[in-house]
């Protein structure tokens, strides 16, 4: 099975990396980029039947800083 | 608007990255996991009616690097 985990900075959280496409978003003149904030997707090629509260024991001890970042388990 | 794009390598360029995490999770005691890719996602915050050719655009001009990664885009 696989299994797609988004890990994003929490809201709050500032996030230079989103700012820098912002930022070269505008300067090479597409207009209208308001916002931009960039994650990490993690794509998992697992045995079948690992369950999604396995997966988030990854995501809580791997995957994710949970104190700076949230997550959200996609099973495909 | 709300856009996200999904940046991943491509099949068959190597990702280091992800076969860190692999082995870490191995390491951790996860058994199992197979196989594992990491790539980017970039919440966009767009101004209405931004054409998905336009978002399509930014993808090929900075935030994919079409040579060796693939890009998805999903309006929200």
């Amino acid at each position: 099975m696989k299994a797609r985990v988004h890990v994003m900075l929490k809201d709050g959280v500032l996030d230079p990396q989103g700012e820098a496409v912002r930022h070269a978003l505008g300067a090479m003149g597409f207009d209208g980029v308001d916002g931009v904030r960039q994650g990490k997707v993690i794509e998992l090629d697992l045995a079948d039947g690992t369950s999604e509260a396995r997966i988030a024991e990854m995501c809580e001890r791997l995957l994710a800083n949970t104190v700076i970042e949230s997550y959200r388990i996609e099973t495909l």
